[in-house]
């Protein structure tokens, strides 16, 4: 690979147009050369706006681009598996959002389908390049806290995506779209998944009863290590995006809290009050581009990704199992790999 | 009633004395006239110390005493039943240390006993009378958090206890022992706790299996609302005693917190930090006294006692259906009173 | 000194009636025997609600009881002289709350019959006994922060006292009233003050103006160590009594915040908010137990006082100079003593 | 102007390498075409990492081409003179690194060449573009606080510059060089200076005493409106870079506080700590991207920059005043501009 690569991004949506963004500005020894979406209007506009030289409505244009040496798969989840398998077929270099497929068995395919071509594949768990979530990864393996035992892990919305995006047949519902974060952090602190055991209900937005989807879980896991954990889901945290993890060792404990926006304390008769990033962009906008950073620097570098395909497919086992245990209201085993 | 009421303290153990140091100096409208306790040398050490005019080594004697209006006990929990049923047939008011007993029948045979006598109970759950607790109360009852739809509480022991006191024939275990203030809180908070899902385990203090006790476990809750919650205990946070409850609702949440013993930030190349109130008597100190306090006023004034003989019984309603949901691994419905 | 002693308490204003509590109820090894005040109402009122057994509208009747061991001087400042001198001529020993005295003469004159007597004297400054302010002065001296270089030091009330309570001719005035807990605090961590700067004005209440007082002010200390110290002061913390100081040295910083009423976040639509204590005698409630407690370890081992009457006189100084320096505008000069 | 700028850099030290990458990534609607730097290894090595297209050893030469709208004077404060001047004279819009000259006259004759040729010129003063700086305006503006009355700011570094940087000659001491963004936005908040004390020691570095500076200053301001203030400045933070603001108004008081580098709380038997942003760029790197964006987008529009060269001048004459004052031990007024 040469010391600085060009890249290609495919998908347009709220992510894809984040993600675009820093591929424009932010990203070392990459250069956003193509973007595509279906809408032609999108690709055009955010081509010119970013100064990218070439734009398409198909990602098959962007994928016959020979000087293009890898891709950024933005899409929406639904036809991950087709992109991703033809990005494979045409030798570039991917990373993909989670969840990277609808289903297991869809991953799986890809996953062969990228071994076969032999190219990078990087899933996005953003979360893995978050400092805070990467400064406790490092006090868990000096060995501040002994041995851990139990993780907490909670991710609250501040209020609930529009309906469409919480259809259960789009999204996986609640535990599949929100939870995977969570389950893929526990998985890196505390190993893999053994059992889960899964209560939801709609409690704040009974519209979303309609859709057949819930607005709070809680989950327990059992790792396979003997560890216990909880993972807690909302859409109703009102004040703001509360992304929290908690690893309770035998020598002490880690906790990541959630982010303020700006370090001001209003002190008034009413109360001493602060602020909270109000959602996902603000608080991980360092972590979406060093993750983009990382899968760069890995195919520049020919080196492993910080994130492997079996890592996608093990979270989405998680989910898929707390979800069934959900509407079962049973222990269900995550099964093996 | 008097005014003044004239009580005495039954058991000298830890807990006992506490109550003991606390009846005999800061608390209002009631004199400490006598103590009891099975090894007489605690009993008559401890009344010389805090100037308390008689001292028994028998609860029946102490009873006998009818100048006495009140007795607060805090004798083991095996020992509850008797003590209390012989004070509420002497007349007395009763303060009773949770858990008021080791089964629901026992539990109920003694309420039994205490209508028949028509005198006053009040089981210990201090928590209620903790100043952030209370606040949290007031603020729901407000409605600033809208409808409450979601509940987490942690409780996290710096240490294990002694092998003898974990030991669950005596204790009743982990879930019991721990989690019945959790419980009650919950109760306390969202209503009636329709099922549970536990999970427990031995992951810090090997030693613990010998005795049949877990050092650390999960407990999912369904309440009858349909809202969910979970508690955590464990008996290895180091650091501290750390006691939070979370509740989530429609409009916002409310967060009690772990309590720093100074507010004294030290910073230094090794990073920031503060201390933690290190157990129970130093995080609810003032919460002991302020029940020990109302408790008196209500037998002053005659009026109800904020908490009630049934809250007792339907906390370790839910311990028990939670031992029996770790043990088993499976939901367990609490039932009905 | 016998092992329990019998204490008097002089002076039955809103101080006095704290200490009285206290001292009647959560002081160990001592008895409050007797009260005077001024006002037999209020000298009765207090002594029966308290069973305390004897009270006395004047103090000289007071000291003139054999079996009294002790007395606590609540009394306004300006007649502390007059009942120090006839305490300390009875043979008492004497706890006295801050300022002992109008001027720096009146205080020697004090000290010198306390002196001539061979009586314990100790002034009230309660911040030497927070837990805050004590664990940051163990990590002074354990070398945690290095050479202590620079001390800055807040005290804020949340509203203006009654006028007539600011009346500097009564009060001594914002710098001298306040001021001095923070100037007794900078010498105990940085030894004495060798110069002042100060300013100050009548910012948020203007009808202060009409008796002379004003509402704010800052003063700039250099230690005799060369050092440097700047002290805020005000009236105007409407949130709450907002008590702080930081110790800067050459190997970290120690910073003593205000404290929370309770350990409880609210997290709405508004932003996350907390409570704050709303006055000194919930920030300090521990700390004038703790002093009046160390008095009376101090007369009845026959010790030191843990505060001298040489250390109330370098504050008075302090604040004298201080009180001089926002008047002309011009560096003072503290004085030897 | 165009909708999109051209811009040229000069001076590749320090903060002009950390601007140079943001003007290459981040900022929007301006491409950096030049850099010029005394040394052309700088230079080349410079451009060559971030494709810019031309790099220059004198700043006459980049001035020189026309193509250029605009450009970022980040050389040592003594050259900024003869660029900003020449950069006037070649009609390019200017952004110049605070402090923007040596001298008050020198100020003044460097913005009477910009008034003459028509340019639009922005001092740097990043604070004011930090979301928290910006956000505690707001809502001073809003009224939260009632009048401000009093404002305390504090600027601590984590240890001593190179003392090559610390010489007063070249950095004008520390109460210039660091204090300047206090004061500034000390003026931003409430108003114009009228007079200052200060004093200043050399408490930690005593090899610093050699070159005639000082590592540890407090300045008291008073200001026009008659409010109060306090800037504390220090070398020795050695924790981390601590940057705090407090403002006091008649009904509430706003912090700015020190920020965390990340949300983790590490929880042993140590106690528990967290870290802080170690450095300015850490602390400021919004701030900086915000400020120089900020810059390009008055060029393009033609709009007034946010920060005026009469700011600059202002801020400096406190700075002056303020070093002068800790050198005579006296209050010395700030003068009419």
């Amino acid at each position: 690979m040469p010391a600085r690569i060009k890249i290609g991004l495919i998908g347009l949506g709220r992510l894809g147009r984040v993600y675009g963004s820093y591929l424009a500005g932010r990203v070392a020894n990459a250069t956003l050369v193509a973007v595509a979406a279906r809408h032609g209007d999108a690709a055009e506009t955010f081509a010119a706006e970013f100064n990218i030289p070439r734009w398409y409505t198909s990602h098959t244009d962007l994928l016959a681009d020979k000087s293009i040496d890898a891709v950024a798969v933005l899409t929406s989840t639904k036809s991950h598996k087709e992109v991703v398998i033809d990005a494979a077929r045409a030798g570039k270099a991917i990373f993909c959002e989670k969840p990277i497929a609808m289903s297991v068995e869809d991953a799986q395919e890809m996953l062969a389908e990228v071994a076969r071509a032999g190219v990078l594949f990087q899933p996005g768990f953003q979360r893995r390049f978050d400092p805070g979530y990467r400064a406790a990864k490092s006090r868990v393996e000096e060995g501040t806290i002994g041995t851990p035992v139990v993780l907490t892990s909670t991710s609250r919305d501040p209020f609930r995506p529009p309906l469409e995006f919480c259809d259960p047949s789009v999204s996986g519902g609640l535990i599949a779209d929100m939870g995977i974060h969570d389950f893929d952090v526990a998985r890196w602190y505390m190993g893999d998944v053994k059992s889960v055991f899964a209560s939801g209900a709609t409690l704040a937005y009974p519209e979303m009863k309609a859709i057949g989807d819930i607005d709070n879980a809680i989950i327990n896991l059992t790792f396979q290590s003997g560890a216990l954990g909880a993972v807690g889901l909302s859409r109703n945290a009102v004040f703001g995006y509360d992304i929290r993890t908690e690893i309770w060792g035998t020598k002490g404990s880690l906790q990541i809290g959630y982010l303020q926006q700006t370090p001001v304390l209003v002190m008034t008769k009413e109360g001493i009050s602060h602020d909270a990033v109000p959602y996902f962009m603000e608080r991980f906008e360092g972590a979406y581009t060093a993750q983009i950073q990382n899968f760069v620097d890995s195919v520049v570098k020919g080196s492993e990704p910080a994130v492997s395909g079996h890592d996608a497919v093990e979270a989405m086992r998680v989910s898929l199992a707390a979800t069934a245990s959900a509407r079962e209201q049973r222990v269900v085993e995550v099964g093996a790999s």
